[in-house]
């Protein structure tokens, strides 16, 4: 690995390191351990301490903005929300007090509601009037990434009157890239980038950098469409306005990222049927919650599909060999609609075709389909006629192989395009209706075509 | 959608206006339709225009400015390369020369040879220098990432310096966020974000300004890794240095999110067994090539996993309620399977675990097979024995399907980490390994505990 970080990493040494200190009794040295590394790695350092109280220990002896900033970067589902609550509300509060209010949000959010109003009664009651308004914001919408804490400046000003706002009310905004430029009813009339503004004579008017905005979101849009904006115009900052045009917060480019992550780890679990709840490190028990129901419908579904054969039964009495080739044929239109599906919903999910219709991917998969199908049923055809030395199971081989794959890559390519079209997640259900349908369609064709071609 | 997009966007309604102006012989008239078009919609719609000749029109049409950045935003996969190899040496060098120097080169990676090297001649030979350089770092680099284009300035200067720095080295750089701080070697001594310095007093020394870079690469380091780096430390700039420290280049945020969605594009397709090369806007023949060699290899594996049925034909004939019990259980198996290779690909994708053993992923994939196969084993084999009145025939529905179960979340989990281990990438090959393996143990375990209880 040729990446350098040169803030010391959290390491399995560290880790022990921590762990001896803790146990020790040496708490107090902690600041030392953990003296230059980046929070985010503080925090994998906690996450990875292996119970509670020694985790509360420890957080308890880090200096207060660097124990914010800890819980700020621990994600979700690594019990933060329990180190919080065990704090006193002082304590709790204090430490809140440091995080930009997104963070904070975002932290008290995780709280039942009478731990979150006990931190909040210990805040300022602007800050905590601040952090209420956010708290309003669904998680996964653009209400619920933005931080209110922003420059903005009236596009009257000069750049020197605007370097003065910054000066005023930059001091504690983190993540400084952009002023905004408003109206005086608050509306978003533009940006103006910071090297933009050092460039600029200080007697030049605001009005005459300013660029107007490239996007902006709603408070309620979601955090998919967010991250989709942000990557498709190259953006750092994003303006969330109202429906008059009220600019109301922005969001930060890291945030957008995480959010992307977030929205892909949910789309992949998904397509492999593993519930959105299911968090990657979650406890087994979460984890066989968050999947038996999925597995419990594909039995269902796989019985279903499979009881065809069951009406069957003297033909696979007489040809034992459709016993083996059902799987298989079932098998190759399984892969195939798999692959038409991964296709179709990253399609979706990075989503920027103008113009092409959606069917069009649906005519592509049954182009793909028929070429595929042809070839292996072909190959499996002269492997089963070889075998069997009856040209008869050669053509039920070749004719159910190639009309399943065919059936599958339609299916594959069109589950999700129309799921999408009525507002459903195409990853969530597309899978089981196509397994299931390419099981029933494989099974149906070798019988029906055994028992017409070889009775 | 509450989404608000003030600039025109791209629109299929656009597009039919673009295709009558190029059809009708107005293109002067292209700059008012697309006057205030963002780059990245312009691009979209240049690649939905339907044949490349009307294309190449269209973007010759383009101020030279504007028709630059539309290459540089349009996909690798949407012949962006066939239309800059169209046009003279002198009409691509003066778009190139438009460009920032990281996405001339990009751009000059994808022409053939001796196109890119008509297109280098004719461009300045500094500039035609510096992307060269560039274009020996392989593109999925942190080297393929990075521009060279950024302000850079010595310690010992003052706040009042550095901001006469970025006028003189700044006019030209886009995305500016961060002056980095060089010693008289040129090695990095840390940065600066530009709201500091605005914050600073003009005597200010830059020395007390600076923070050590929370995270360096070298030029060699992955792009997966590059995303990863900037994603935990939040950064919208990362240095890129050599091994002696010295400073080569950075990366913006924009690319390091292009990398993670196209790192993730790779891992979910792989999953599926799509291979990388298919481009989600392959042309069908495309796609066949690039999914047909997996499907070959699954149906050999798919077929010889099958053929342990083949030295059964005794017992199936005897007990044809196999032929419908095996694909089922198979089919369990395969979900299982799929689940816990999602889980383990994602974790090792999105990767912050310390100290945590990657084997313990392992125990915990066993652990829900064994609570997972045995509801489902249960539910199954009840349905087999009052369907056969069989108790045995239960017995074996309830074994199979619980060990087989069991041996899919062993194997998702396992084979991956081992992968990884061994430095393969663990999307690629995982998924055929775990659903051989799977139909396999499902056939033997139905067929053999068949043999052993019924006959």
């Amino acid at each position: 690995m040729s990446s350098v970080v040169p803030s010391t990493v959290a390491t399995p040494a560290a880790l022990r390191e921590l762990l001896e200190l803790a146990d020790s009794g040496q708490l107090e040295r902690l600041p030392d351990l953990v003296g230059d590394m980046h929070p985010s790695d503080i925090a994998d350092l906690l996450a990875s301490v292996p119970d509670e109280e020694r985790q509360l220990l420890i957080l308890k002896a880090l200096p207060t903005d660097v124990g914010s900033e800890t819980l700020a970067e621990m994600e979700e589902d690594e019990d933060r929300a329990d180190l919080l609550t065990a704090l006193s509300a002082r304590r709790g509060a204090a430490m809140l007090h440091e995080l930009a209010d997104d963070d904070a949000a975002d932290l008290l959010g995780e709280l039942r509601p009478g731990d979150r109003d006990r931190m909040l009664a210990a805040l300022p009651s602007r800050e905590a009037g601040e952090i209420r308004e956010l708290l309003q914001y669904a998680e996964e919408t653009a209400g619920g990434l933005m931080t209110t804490s922003l420059v903005s400046v009236s596009a009257l000003a000069t750049a020197a009157e605007a370097i003065a706002a910054i000066r005023e009310q930059g001091r504690e905004v983190e993540q400084l890239y952009t002023v905004f430029v408003v109206d005086d009813r608050g509306r978003l009339r533009g940006t103006v980038a910071l090297d933009r503004l050092i460039l600029a004579e200080p007697e030049d008017k605001v009005g005459s950098l300013v660029v107007p905005a490239l996007a902006t979101v709603g408070p309620e849009t979601d955090q998919e469409e967010v991250g989709r904006v942000m990557r498709r115009y190259d953006l750092v900052s994003l303006p969330v306005v109202d429906d008059r045009g009220v600019l109301l917060g922005r969001i930060t480019v890291d945030d957008a990222i995480d959010a992307i992550e977030a929205e892909t780890t949910e789309d992949i679990l998904r397509l492999a049927g593993v519930s959105e709840e299911e968090e990657l490190k979650a406890e087994w028990l979460e984890s066989v919650r968050s999947r038996l129901p999925w597995l419990a419908l594909n039995l269902v579904t796989a019985g279903l599909a499979a009881s065809v054969i069951l009406s069957f039964e003297e033909l696979i009495r007489e040809v034992t060999f459709l016993a083996f080739l059902m799987p298989v044929i079932a098998a190759l239109g399984g892969n195939t609609g798999t692959q038409a599906l991964a296709v179709t919903i990253r399609r979706i999910a990075v989503g920027d075709d103008v113009g092409r219709g959606h069917f069009q991917v649906v005519r592509k998969e049954v182009l793909v389909g028929l070429l595929n199908g042809l070839v292996l049923g072909v190959g499996f055809a002269a492997f089963a006629y070889l075998r069997e030395g009856d040209p008869r199971i050669g053509m039920v081989v070749l004719l159910a192989m190639w009309i399943n794959i065919v059936v599958a890559g339609f299916a594959g390519a069109l589950i999700p395009t129309i799921l999408q079209r009525v507002g459903v997640d195409p990853a969530v259900a597309s899978s089981v209706f196509a397994h299931t349908l390419t099981d029933l369609v494989g099974f149906v064709l070798v019988l029906s075509l055994a028992a017409g071609l070889l009775l």
